[in-house]
């Protein structure tokens, strides 16, 4: 729990900040780096983008005449084009930087129970997956509750069968959602390793529906690389019920997906420069890709919007911080973080000088507050000199060990992250899934969004100091799936 | 709204009825037919089901191991021969009365705006759709609000164009569904007529989850066949904005559906012989068929489980009520009803000795009481002599009005026709879509509907009068679509 502000110490601090705003004078909140200064900007720029933002305009436009941005697709070359003319259209110094992405194409998929009874099955492959032969694969289904579930079968009971994953994503938002990730992304290998001819995953999410979720899964060096899928929840349980009632089931699986040619696509990285300090940088993120079922409007259209909209806000309140805010639109996020690395070793020489980076991917909900890992002192710091100018939008709570997967390359140079935190209640219910559609996006909780990230990346810029770098992660041990 | 019962008097007549039926006597509860022999029979049923029903296990088997039943279908058949057999195995007088039945298969389908920008629309065809050309429809879209709306159009607005019906589902359950339903099932000719090429029309239901939701459509004598599909409610708001923007938004529709000769199918009707009065007939009715999509759970499977368990259940008590208690699966409901119509035909001759018709198809929520088309009096009569046994199941409401699509061909004879009515909060999210599958069923609340349908069958054939019949319905006038 982040330290309390009596009630009746922020009633004060906010009179007393309205009035010395309005005064000019330069006031200091005792014990914070919070001047009027800061109260000043933080207000005007709250109120500005829930009077008059563009977040969701940016987003509509994103996911309505664009839609779709699966890395190496047209979809993602006009998101990068649309993008870069747009920061451009603000008066940003804007480029983009080439990644050589990966192109993965979908293709057709089908997938039926052949026994005990014909039954359709709604499939879709998982990011990265081989494809399987023309005429599929069909074999017998033996199912495991997870990966630690596929541990306890008898290698005879998987070898050449298809593995079905079936943990059940039980809990909603980002707590229920790692053994679901688990499943999909390390179960091909995990089941390949016994034997297994292809692995299908149950769908993360919680809502009924019968969607299917795709997402990334990765393969091992020297295990074969059987194709990988997900099926909707409903149809895992109805494998399940058959498998438990003694039956032998049979699924046939055809995927036509494949994987082309590395090809040239980009971030798209826009500078507001710092007044005083422009060589020392907040970097603000989000990523451009999306997935190819749905229009990636909460993952992640919904933070490039509201990336876009930060540097578009303070430029037209002529807000100029101290330090320079540079807004990264990463390019594949969801099957490579080509990307992320990509920045990382370009700007390598000039990490250092990279005060804070702050990425927006966890939808759109309203915004709760912010994640970091910074170094010791780092979140107090957080919590006394932004979180009171937080608070107006419900978002000052700031907790321990944030980021983002595309800022995650940054954390090796010792760059502080945070993450902005959003409730993503609903947020896996849609992500990955052809429900990933702007409806799903309520205007008011983005624009709060937007607002929380601005007066973040503001006040990051400007205050006096800069937050204490971490400590460089371990180097991970090499993990066998 | 019914009449009341004072709890004080519930309460005494309850006490009484328990004592009074464990000692067996003869008891009339005052101003009713409610008698101890009654309320004794309706105990045993509500405790065998709640404790030990089978109404979810013949769900199951029929959706798990049978699945789909698109009339016409491999499934279809194996539903009647599944049902015949169980009906069989429960010691009753089953036959299949044969039916010819439509035969329509769906085929590939899909859509995409073409422009201003391409984007993939969720599509499935609408149940008797003509096929497009091989290389599809390519056509600008033209919005309508619903059938009123195309009426505001100008024909030359509409000359050429793709129609898009789409008035949404508002409000959730039956009162909602109506205006869902006029645009699929009448906007293909209204279109036509207009000089349209194609229909398209939102999807019921009110789960925003990128669902498409088929179901029955119609075209009319010298109108152009012109094919006519669901998209996604999400899809039909995203042309909405595009349209809403001022651009012209073209659309590419590709149906592979068609329609064969008709095929030999049946309805399934099976038989407890009434003690004393065995021509006389209380029907109790649900559709066998179901939409290809899913696997019919709500739609109606589980009035089809409903109506099997009626059966075995009043079997297994032993007990053997006055007149004929006939269960009637009945094939077609969704794309012609062949099997209501074939049955009222086949059985004209004793249609007057048919003393009720009560069919299940409004999915699987808790039971909520009775609807009913009956002659002066035959409301009074249900509140009086049956909602009473109803109430501990929570089924006591009875209103004006009901029936059933199956039994309304019976209307013409003048039998009564009573609906059980089910809660149908979320039962339109799902019904028609690939959504509608065995877990979207509550065992419990299935187990309550099987009671409720049990009781009313019950009674309706053991009280010693009969329900007054309504007046034939007025002659339809043919209306224009």
């Amino acid at each position: 729990m982040p330290p309390m502000i009596e009630p009746k110490t922020r009633r004060a601090a906010l009179v007393a900040l309205a009035s010395l705003a309005a005064a000019g004078a330069a006031w200091v909140a005792p014990g914070t780096s919070v001047s009027a200064d800061h109260a000043s900007a933080a207000g005007r720029i709250i109120g500005a983008e829930l009077v008059d933002g563009q977040a969701y305009a940016l987003l509509q436009h994103l996911t309505d005449r664009i839609g779709p941005r699966l890395t190496g697709s047209a979809g993602a070359e006009a998101a990068v084009a649309w993008a870069a003319e747009r920061l451009r259209s603000y008066g940003l110094a804007v480029r983009t930087e080439k990644v050589m992405v990966p192109r993965w194409v979908r293709g057709a998929e089908e997938a039926e129970i052949v026994a005990p009874a014909p039954q359709r099955v709604l499939v879709t492959a998982l990011g990265g997956s081989e494809p399987t032969p023309a005429e599929g694969i069909a074999a017998e289904v033996v199912e495991a509750g997870g990966l630690e579930g596929l541990e306890a079968l008898d290698a005879a009971a998987v070898q050449g069968k298809i593995v079905l994953f079936n943990a059940p994503m039980t809990v909603r938002g980002m707590e229920g959602y790692g053994p679901a990730v688990a499943q999909r992304t390390r179960g091909a290998v995990a089941a390949a390793r016994r034997g297994a001819v292809a692995a299908v995953v149950r769908s993360a999410g919680t809502l009924s529906a019968r969607l299917v979720h795709t997402g990334a899964m990765s393969y091992a060096e020297a295990v074969p690389r059987i194709p990988a899928a997900a099926i909707a929840a409903e149809d895992a349980d109805l494998i399940h019920r058959l498998l438990a009632s003694g039956e032998t089931v049979r699924l046939r699986l055809r995927l036509g997906c494949r994987t082309l040619p590395d090809v040239e696509s980009a971030n798209v990285v826009a500078d507001l420069p710092g007044r005083q300090s422009p060589g020392e940088i907040v970097l603000i993120g989000a990523h451009l890709d999306s997935w190819d079922l749905g229009t990636g409007a909460v993952d992640d259209g919904a933070g490039v919007a509201m990336v876009m909209e930060t540097l578009r806000l303070l430029r037209a309140l002529g807000l100029e911080p101290r330090r320079t805010i540079r807004g990264v639109l990463f390019m594949n996020e969801e099957n490579g973080l080509r990307g992320g690395k990509a920045y990382a070793q370009g700007h390598a020489a000039e990490l250092h000088r990279h005060v804070a980076a702050l990425e927006s991917d966890s939808g759109a909900g309203r915004p709760t507050g912010l994640s970091a890992t910074v170094g010791p002192g780092g979140l107090d710091m957080l919590r006394r000199d932004l979180a009171l100018l937080l608070r107006p939008l419900g978002a000052e709570e700031v907790v321990a060990g944030g980021g983002g997967a595309d800022i995650e390359p940054l954390h090796a140079s010792a760059v502080p992250l945070l993450g902005l935190s959003l409730d993503a209640t609903r947020y896996f219910d849609w992500h990955h899934s052809p429900a990933d559609t702007l409806d799903k996006v309520d205007p008011r909780e983005l624009a709060l969004g937007a607002a929380a990230l601005a007066v973040t990346a503001y006040v990051l810029a400007e205050m006096p100091g800069t937050l204490p770098r971490p400590a460089p992660p371990e180097p991970a041990a090499p993990r066998r799936p």
